[in-house]
């Protein structure tokens, strides 16, 4: 067979050719723009000659500070298609961490969305490699600032060569993108992604038992795109064809509804808490959702209530999927099996509200201290992954060692597998509570007080305690209508019709807001550090 | 990344652990077998570890003479997952063919359908390579026969090791299967396939816009295993999990009919005669084909008529496909864009009767002298195609120079390219018809005769002609209620409707069949043969 790579140039090109009529529609804050992929592609292109007159040269970084538009999917290609990195980088990091990625990247050019700049005004005198900013607007609306050189984008481009080739025999290997996650302590773990972990992750996401992305599709992503490559949507629609709708910085439930119904979205894609913002917004008024054929959720596991509650209420199919930075991010997606179709309805919900089978191209396994766990949904173990677009290491980072060992990423996540071969996630390794010495899921236990009527979000906890080690503690936010009928009595008793008694927190505490992290997920460790003498207090 | 390499291997153990009560129905002879993926896993290990005893190490080659069923299945992974490599060997070529292509690929192991016997056993003595034949039946089915040594393939499984484990980790480049595709002139040409390459197939078969193969389908591969890796399917089903109806020996359309109806047969696949066949069965009796979705249909370009009567009589969408032995072979899939799906009934069948637009992975041209042609449809050129899956050479073979160059193959099929990207094929080098200088494509033709309501079959063939060097037969079938009614005059009068006068052919000749390849496709060669001289008389 002939030895040609697998890279994003190919997607590129598959788009100008063949979909150059297809839309790209972009919110930049009041403006909606509309671009042909045609267009796309010449703007790309005169990106990368614009950015290789900036003296970008192959395998040099490139960072986007930037939501999800028109210019940051651009900068998605055009960086990679030149052989030079795209560092998608989360600008709501503490200034801290984000001078640290920003250097351990050695970024040579930032792309920064104009309300962005006054983050990275703050920080400028920190970064150490740096060679000029390219503020994401047009040049009448370049904002006053301190950043310099400073360029305006949509000047780079006008001046760019819309005709700009790619090389493109080169070796499939060759980095293409990277991401900054979160580490429980310390600083920041890089990963890098190459063009062939990037094309393969692409076909697994347009198979029918993942995504089935199509031409015929509207997709929203709603994941950020200075996340996980924005689960590799942003790659995969371009190639297929597929419309894409990218809703832009600042977005509310309200402007995602409203997008939904007048692009007629038919898949979004996002986690959790962003569709609890939107089963509210659906509460409260009317909108025609009737082309939406799924809302794919993942980061962290969805409740069961709000599965059942799109389902239920509106028809709109909710696919889970699971996955991490170091996983591209598909690992999994939950789908029924063809014999489980005609299961009682209560049955089908406790298989989609698991994180379900491994996608094609990608191994896992789930261990414990005895070896691979019993596939009985209930064993708990380390959840495995091995594969493809599965990285090998964090980059330039002594912590790699830890998760990566035997060939395998070691996720850090606790999980069970059933006899379908389902993957459920129970917690992560740090949010488990063990308490005298057995494990209680937390997850568990915030998916089933979500799906009390009352409950708009929970989060539970470990804290300490002098007998058993650890016990849990609900963090409970409750919606409006409820907040002065639902007491911290009636949560624990409904609790205890579901769990056994050690499982039950020892106390439920009613907040205005979880905590959340840069990308939407519970911030749990903010919470722990809150209530660290909860119970030490009580006991 | 990790560098897991993309192996048959996984996609076994996918259908093992994930879909082990999946199943694969099996016709052989009078017998219907039902397996499930765990058995067939079993057995598929049994056969390597089989294998293994008779002598079989890596990269030996072990062919298959076989039809359409499980054990053929099985064969599929247990060669190549031990390492070895499949040869799927043609059994309708000559015997010379025959010979040549066993001996040229050194084949060590024969597994032999017991149908298939007799043909091997005149063959035998000029076999230079063979060290042992297994047939493929029970043991005590196996019928008497002078070759030796002989198994039978029930035996070998049985007394093979259903834990047999494979080694997984190993260059994703090396050989996994290889077939011989028919030359012009000469001997058969051996095209070898690898693992990345069939697995990189896979992948592309399963998107939604190509075939969206999903577990929930039941697929009917119509196309043999003994040609182009059954399109692939077999490959891609066992990974996706699909259920597997395999025809078996000798089917009839009475046969394929029956089983779409009991096995609620979801898509089916197979070159155009196939179902030219099938729909004269639907036409006498009635079946209840509410489950199917599609009908994949390549090898051929199927009469426009052909795929109008599937979709308005029967509800059947008709999938046109495109691919070649040196292809693996899907290279486009024919497909309605969003925006295309309101145009008027013709209009649309018209985008659908080509070929449609290259899946993601692959790269096509198309070429003519005076380098890419304009994509509008007319002009005319040699399609071109590179990618992942594309063969860069024929095995052992000198003439390879000819059609891999510049890191393209050269198909040797004269196609179009439309605005959209659609291919559409207007004949094969050697079919096209040169008459006074310009090119007549036989397959329009041919197309439009096969649209008129009397013709069975057609085939349209350039005869030498004096003064033009070339003019254009029509070959006809008809069909049976119209054998006295339809005349010479009436078919070319009503291709001058649609065609220029000098595209109208010199001659209609009435047939009883027209002759085809041992795969389904027909043979003009032989026609051109009978009827060399067929103008020169008349002139």
């Amino acid at each position: 067979m002939m030895n040609t790579p697998l890279t994003l140039i190919q997607k590129l090109e598959r788009a100008e050719k063949y979909f150059s009529r297809k839309q790209v529609i972009s919110r930049t804050g009041e403006k909606i723009h509309r671009l042909t992929y045609k267009d796309v592609g010449k703007r790309t292109r005169a990106l990368s000659s614009g950015l290789a007159r900036l003296g970008v040269q192959k395998g040099d970084r490139v960072a986007t500070l930037a939501w999800n538009h028109h210019r940051h999917l651009e900068a998605y290609f055009a960086v990679p298609c030149m052989g030079a990195v795209l560092h998608m980088a989360n600008f709501r990091l503490s200034a801290e961490h984000l001078v640290y990625i920003l250097n351990h990247a050695e970024d040579k050019v930032l792309l920064i969305d104009d309300s962005i700049v006054p983050i990275v005004e703050q920080i400028q005198d920190q970064l150490e490699t740096v060679e000029a900013y390219v503020v994401m607007t047009d040049a009448k609306e370049l904002p006053e600032t301190t950043l310099s050189p400073v360029y305006s984008y949509e000047d780079i481009v006008m001046k760019g060569d819309p005709n700009y080739q790619y090389e493109d025999q080169f070796d499939e290997n060759q980095p293409a993108a990277m991401c900054y996650t979160s580490a429980t302590t310390g600083k920041p773990k890089g990963v890098v992604y190459t063009h062939r972990g990037l094309v393969l992750h692409s076909m697994a996401l347009g198979l029918s038992d993942t995504l089935g992305l199509s031409e015929s599709d509207v997709l929203m992503p709603v994941v950020p795109m200075f996340h996980v490559n924005a689960w590799g949507l942003p790659f995969a629609c371009t190639w297929f064809g597929t419309t894409q709708v990218l809703p832009g910085p600042m977005f509310t439930p309200k402007l995602l509804a409203e997008l939904i119904e007048s692009e007629k979205v038919t898949l979004t894609a996002g986690v959790p808490t962003i569709w609890l913002g939107l089963m509210n917004e659906f509460e409260q008024n009317e909108y025609d959702t009737s082309t939406l054929r799924g809302i794919v959720c993942g980061g962290s596991a969805a409740p069961r209530g709000l599965i059942r509650a799109f389902e239920s209420k509106y028809n709109i199919p909710f696919l889970h999927a699971y996955g991490l930075t170091e996983t591209t991010p598909v690992v999994t997606a939950a789908r029924l099996k063809s014999y489980q179709m005609d299961l009682p309805e209560e049955e089908r919900l406790d298989i989609r509200s698991k994180q379900g089978i491994v996608v094609p191209g990608l191994e896992v396994k789930v261990i414990n201290d005895s070896g691979e766990v019993k596939p009985d949904g209930q064993e708990m173990g380390e959840l495995l992954v091995r594969g493809p677009w599965i990285a090998n290491e964090y980059y330039k980072d002594e912590r790699s060692k830890d998760a990566f060992r035997d060939g395998w990423l070691h996720t850090g996540d606790i999980a069970t597998i059933d006899t379908e071969g389902n993957i459920k996630l129970v917690d992560r390794t740090k949010d488990l509570v063990k308490s005298g010495g057995e494990w209680i899921s937390s997850v568990d236990l915030e998916n089933f007080l979500m799906a009390h009527e009352g409950v708009f979000e929970a989060a539970v906890i470990a804290v300490p305690h002098p007998k058993w080690v650890e016990r849990p503690v609900g963090c409970v936010v409750l919606k409006a209508d409820y907040k002065n009928s639902v007491t911290r009595e009636e949560l624990l008793t409904y609790l205890g019709t579901q769990f056994p008694k050690w499982w039950i927190p020892d106390d439920i505490v009613f907040l205005d807001e979880i905590p959340k992290t840069s990308v939407g997920k519970f911030l749990k460790r903010s919470l722990r550090e809150q209530l660290k003498d909860h119970l030490v207090e009580k006991a």
